[in-house]
């Protein structure tokens, strides 16, 4: 039996502590084109630093807008109490999914990289991190944010705790009322939860005399979080997704998944997550778009939410408000409020600049699924893997499982590593009602 | 630096998948002292395998009542089906708690052995695999089982789907009235999952006469499940706790964790566990309580529940109706029935048999915390470790910082080693009630 031969029986791919990536790959630098530059929300022109100073952390800003040396080096050291905290949680398993290849009968081969492990209980926490040390380092007093299904307020409220600082969290109205695990998860952390549309702000305020039942978005979260910091000299904005600077944090998962498929001995041939805004998904194929022979990367999206599959690229705002960048991405609209479905983080208008790009040349193939479908894949997955995968994970594991089924009998065995974002076990209300669970 | 103290430095300690224990250890035949035999619940005499063959999956009686090579033999293999379906999830890693070591000031080293991470999300998985093996080897169609919080329940699901079972399960009414999620989970699962006490049996009917609101209790839910078993020859019981099987199964938990701190270069001097019936806590500290040098083995009980501090040690029934064999052991009466306390896993009138004799014998040190300290403790480990701990989990993390911070300064670091039973994703209710999150 050779060496490749033993380490594909392997269940586990682990890396030590030391093979922890030290820096994030920086992308943008590396693309064959050029990606097109944010605007100022109102004025024709593009968007400087000087703009945003008050919303933003500097460094992430610095980031966001591609200053400095995030215009031309291709690596970023992870700033070293990042590090510290990345460690203690970090690397993350490569586990493959041989309970899920039994019940296909396939040949190929599946893999799963547990973001679902960390702290928090997802993939946010890679960038939650970095954002609330890059604030401490301004003297941040308050972070302000949204979130959805309410994994990205989770992470947010835990890197927090880490380096002193206090967090608002704005929580879309639909997950607020369905989610009081998520909720009272956060206010455990010591997190102040707000439900989304709020009295706390005039744009909450505005969409509440329009519609006193509104669901709330993300959009209009994130509109209320940043007329928050606007009042307010002390806060800033943390995103959880549709900015550049998280797809870059999230690179570490990518970079891990490189190396733990070379300790496999395989090369990837398909590389499957679930898109919100588009962060964890953008870290994950970071390194392999770049390279000579690029895997087939499939986004997957609801149905219902069709941003990349039937959506429009142009200049967008990020916010409801229009009071952030207007970015170059795939969206339904600034003013889209998705209907309810149950992955609150895939609820989003638009898909960040960087994916939006990757998209729009060739490197990344859209695919949308209905809500029934992924969670009878969620499904699946539990009784086959033991995991409760995230309603937003289960639409990777949906295309995943398309891809094995729709590939022609007598192709070759493809391996297929799956981004696992984050566990479900504060989404069983929603298994519950999509798979009539009583 | 020396490899020892280098490997101190890590966070994380991995065995691989070629280390995983092939043996359990059968540590009732090792003890210094005899263990009073199983009798017969109604007869004066000692129980034997005839008695309960209606009862038990065979392989299960015998190991519960130390026939064959049980009674002689020190380690017992794992059959291989049950070897393999571990291979998926286990070794567990082994972790340093640097976070709440940091928030303690302390120079004691704890350490936490991640049985949360396994399929279902507690311990519970790692016999509920070996019992559905042995039930689906004598042809038994259906498993019975009780569940009070629903972590056995959950495992004993996966297991049944694992090996082709049916399964229907007695929740606990308190717990099935207010988690719903685990309940759901279960059903996900494909278990039919039954409010207990419950109206399809005669001891659910007579329970509910008396008390129309009755929380129900482990006790009550054993006894129903009992009876539907004798009702039908295609069934048979499953047991999460209270049996010497499942504690001998749980012992892949105290030899992993024995290896992984000899990988770090320490040996334990403080062994800390929650106990309900008391599987998990045996197999924890099984390996350890028959060498030279016994490690200090707390097993940490809710002071509402106090059996093992406060109960008598006597010849008791395990369930309510009297139909299994009266055991030795530690109780507050077969007809006690707990408050309503949010450890539902720890409502429990006895401890088993093997657990209550290595309190007896002065090998292991029964302690016992309040509620809301417990809560507290939990609260602060998710603050410091990022992990969200199963309430009865707390119980071994308040036990754990107790032993901390009543060290006497001075005294040389002591390595602590906590059983992290399960996470507590499903008790965030009972987190926000005792916390008063709102």
């Amino acid at each position: 039996m050779t060496t490749t031969t033993n380490k594909l029986t392997q269940h586990r791919y682990y890396l030590s502590e030391e093979e922890l990536p030290k820096r994030w790959y920086n992308l943008a630098v590396d693309l064959p084109y050029d990606i097109e530059p944010h605007l100022h929300p109102k004025e024709d022109r593009v968007a400087e630093e000087a703009d945003f100073d008050w919303l933003w952390p500097t460094e992430c800003l610095k980031i966001e807008l591609l200053k400095g040396h995030y215009a031309t080096d291709s690596w970023i050291d992870v700033p070293e109490p990042v590090l510290a905290a990345y460690a203690r949680f970090r690397p993350s398993p490569l586990v493959r999914a041989r309970g899920l290849e039994e019940y296909l009968d396939t040949p190929h081969r599946i893999f799963y990289k547990r973001e679902d492990l960390n702290p928090g209980g997802s993939h946010k926490f890679n960038t939650a991190l970095a954002q609330a040390y890059y604030a401490a380092q301004d003297g941040v007093e308050t972070l302000v944010t949204d979130t959805g299904a309410g994994q990205w307020g989770t992470a947010l409220a835990l890197a927090c705790a880490t380096f002193g600082l206090k967090l608002k969290v704005f929580m879309v109205r639909k997950s607020f009322d369905e989610k009081p695990y998520r909720r009272n998860l956060m206010r455990m952390l010591g997190a102040e939860v707000i439900s989304s549309p709020s009295t706390m702000t005039s744009t909450g305020r505005g969409v509440l005399e329009r519609d006193p039942n509104s669901p709330g978005s993300l959009g209009i979260g994130m509109a209320e979080a940043v007329e928050l910091v606007r009042t307010d000299p002390t806060h800033r904005l943390a995103l959880g997704c549709m900015s550049y600077y998280a797809a870059l944090h999230q690179t570490v998962i990518g970079l891990e998944t490189q190396a733990q498929l070379a300790q496999a001995g395989v090369s990837a041939d398909v590389l499957v997550g679930c898109v919100g805004g588009g962060s964890n998904f953008t870290g994950f194929v970071a390194p392999f778009v770049t390279g000579d022979d690029v895997p087939l990367c499939i986004a997957a999206e609801p149905s219902s939410v069709p941003t990349l599959t039937k959506g429009e690229f142009r200049y967008d705002w990020a916010d409801y408000e229009r009071q952030t960048p207007r970015i170059p991405m795939y969206t339904l609209g600034s003013d889209f409020v998705p209907p309810p479905i149950h992955s609150g983080g895939l609820r989003y208008h638009g898909k960040t600049p960087i994916l939006s790009s990757l998209v729009k040349n060739g490197l990344v193939t859209p695919r949308s699924f209905d809500q029934q479908d992924v969670f009878e894949a969620g499904r699946l997955f539990l009784r086959t893997e033991g995991v409760l995968p995230a309603p937003e994970s289960s639409h990777a594991i949906l295309a995943a499982i398309k891809e094995v089924r729709n590939t022609p009998a007598g192709d070759r065995p493809k391996n297929i590593a799956i981004c696992l974002s984050g566990h479900g076990y504060l989404d069983l209300q929603g298994y519950a009602d999509v798979l009539d669970l009583g």
